[in-house]
């Protein structure tokens, strides 16, 4: 059976502003210094399943971005536009039906677009496995991370040993933990962070919907019954917009009862704000991010984030995010709020400063 | 006798570097809101002396830049170019010559072009009281600031009382003194801030120059034997850069006989570094000074900078200072340390960054 890359490309991408923005979302943007993250995403997903295999579904704002910033990696006619953002079981149904349709069946390696993995050859190697377990169990399949400290910003997965020395079942997928929960989940060994990166047939995700989320199944249904024909796009455009907003996790994971899990450890990171730079990028000797054209004096643990035409001259801070942009906008927040960022777009809207969203 | 104003604005400005520039020296910005500091001395110093009898010393690469931001209030021909910068002492005498030659004599009232002063009212009644006594007097007259906190950022002048109710007798000028002395000297009310504004007529310093500068003198001589004759320019280009370096303070106000004060009590302030913005351009109600286009959450006593269409964002910080600019150079820097910010631009010579200095 072939393989099929799903690279999930919808976010909005407020928790990087003002880096990222409303028309250049987080998985845009280059992070770790060397390439933008859905591009670095395509070329390791392609190690698994072949560059020609690999899709990616994005905003339809965002189409022509993805495919610009893809470009010589993934075919510009598997770059999937949703019409409006409906979370991630639409995303991954809509996928679905397009590799059912286009090729009868596959199996999908779905990951999100907007992560970054240290470890890109146990990456492949892991992901290999679960594409050989997905084949020969039809089980849903998921990569758990082995957590490397107490993390209280992940969600995580409890699972128990298998017959298989390669897999291990998925108990429950539990919610974002205190830090002393957290602990205890470390400590025992049960635990995973979920990596949002699922592994399975076409046609066996599809038999979920219908099963679980049959409202879903019917809207994909249409578009299915469309793809091909001359009425795709505008039949897309009118059934994608109704389908009810619910995450895979919830809709499908949480309830099905066949789900596995590889876990992996190939130095996952979400990036889920600036303070992951420290992991993605690295630091200097005094601790700093340090991704700007800058003049650093005295000052440790900060991250620095501007253009190379551009200048950040610091002097005597410490633990502070300063960001500045090419069309000036320049934000400085304590790094231990971080994950408060998304609130400046959302103070923005209304002001004269929409432009800066 | 007329009266002269004589605003010095040769500063080369790195103190409120990003804002000021190689190019743009702190004199020709706008710190308090209302207009560039150079424009807000001539127009107050033109209350004194009437604006036709306003003249500006500053650098020739600055003269035209003087003369734009002055424009309506000060006469272009008034405005003079020194071809280098020789300090204070050879800036006075080059305005006293030009005013003995062009008048035959005259009171100067003379002024820096960067500080602030909020009681423009008693500020003119007081250099109007330093000019009386100037043309009575014929004595060096200096306008000593009355200290409202023991300052250790400026020189001081001891003074003892006269049997004019008017001016006091200057007995020594102070170098910045530690914090312990700088309360012994408030506490006595024997001493005044050194304000650099000076009062006297135009014949008077000329002949203390003669006396206690006389290598200054000659050069001013062969300057002034060429005002007026088609040479002039040739001359002063080719004497001016080898006048001697001394401030008027130690070349001759801390060695003539016969220096006399007035007490001014104006709200002054020399507005050296960005921690004066708090007195000169306000606060909001959480200490923030704010001069850029800003949105501020949870964030106290820092100093934003910024053009009106940029953007600053800010969360959670405090006592720091934050500047952008035009070109995309930010500054970000522990308020406590604001004195060193001249550092940047030194060192910043050299490198690929210069265009920033």
């Amino acid at each position: 059976m072939n393989t099929y890359g799903i690279i999930m490309a919808g976010g909005g991408g407020t928790r990087f502003w003002p880096l990222s923005r409303a028309d250049k979302p987080k998985q845009f943007l280059n992070l770790s210094g060397e390439d933008t993250m859905v591009r670095e995403t395509a070329v390791r997903l392609g190690k698994i399943t072949g560059e020609e295999n690999l899709f990616i579904v994005t905003s339809a704002a965002h189409r022509d971005m993805s495919i610009g910033y893809t470009e010589g990696v993934v075919d510009p006619s598997h770059i999937l536009g949703e019409p409006a953002a409906r979370n991630t079981a639409a995303c991954i149904g809509y996928a679905a039906m397009e590799i059912i349709k286009k090729y009868e069946d596959g199996i999908m390696v779905i990951a999100p677009s907007d992560h970054f993995i240290k470890d890109e050859e146990e990456f492949v190697r892991v992901m290999k496995e679960a594409v050989k377990t997905a084949e020969e169990t039809s089980a849903l399949v998921t990569v758990g991370i082995k957590p490397t400290f107490p993390c209280t910003g992940y969600g995580y997965i409890r699972n128990s040993e298998t017959d298989s020395d390669v897999y291990r079942k998925v108990d429950e997928f539990v919610e974002k933990p205190d830090l002393e929960t957290a602990e205890s989940y470390v400590d025992s060994g049960y635990y995973a962070w979920n990596s949002g990166m699922f592994v399975w047939k076409a046609s066996v995700i599809l038999g979920y919907f219908e099963k679980l989320l049959p409202d879903i199944y019917d809207h994909l249904k249409k578009i299915g019954d469309a793809m091909g024909t001359p009425k795709e796009k505008e039949i897309i455009e009118e059934i994608y917009p109704s389908i009810p907003k619910i995450s895979i996790d919830y809709g499908i994971m949480e309830r099905a009862d066949n789900v596995l899990m590889l876990e992996g450890d190939f130095g996952w990171n979400d990036v889920g704000s600036f303070d992951a730079l420290e992991e993605v990028y690295g630091t200097d000797e005094n601790g700093n991010v340090n991704m700007a054209n800058s003049l650093i004096v005295d000052s440790h643990d900060n991250v620095f984030c501007g253009p190379k035409d551009k200048l950040i001259a610091a002097m005597g801070v410490e633990n502070i995010v300063v960001v500045t942009t090419e069309d000036g906008a320049v934000m400085v927040c304590d790094k231990r709020r971080v994950q408060e960022i998304r609130r400046f777009p959302e103070l923005l809207k209304g002001t004269d400063n929409e432009k800066f969203i």
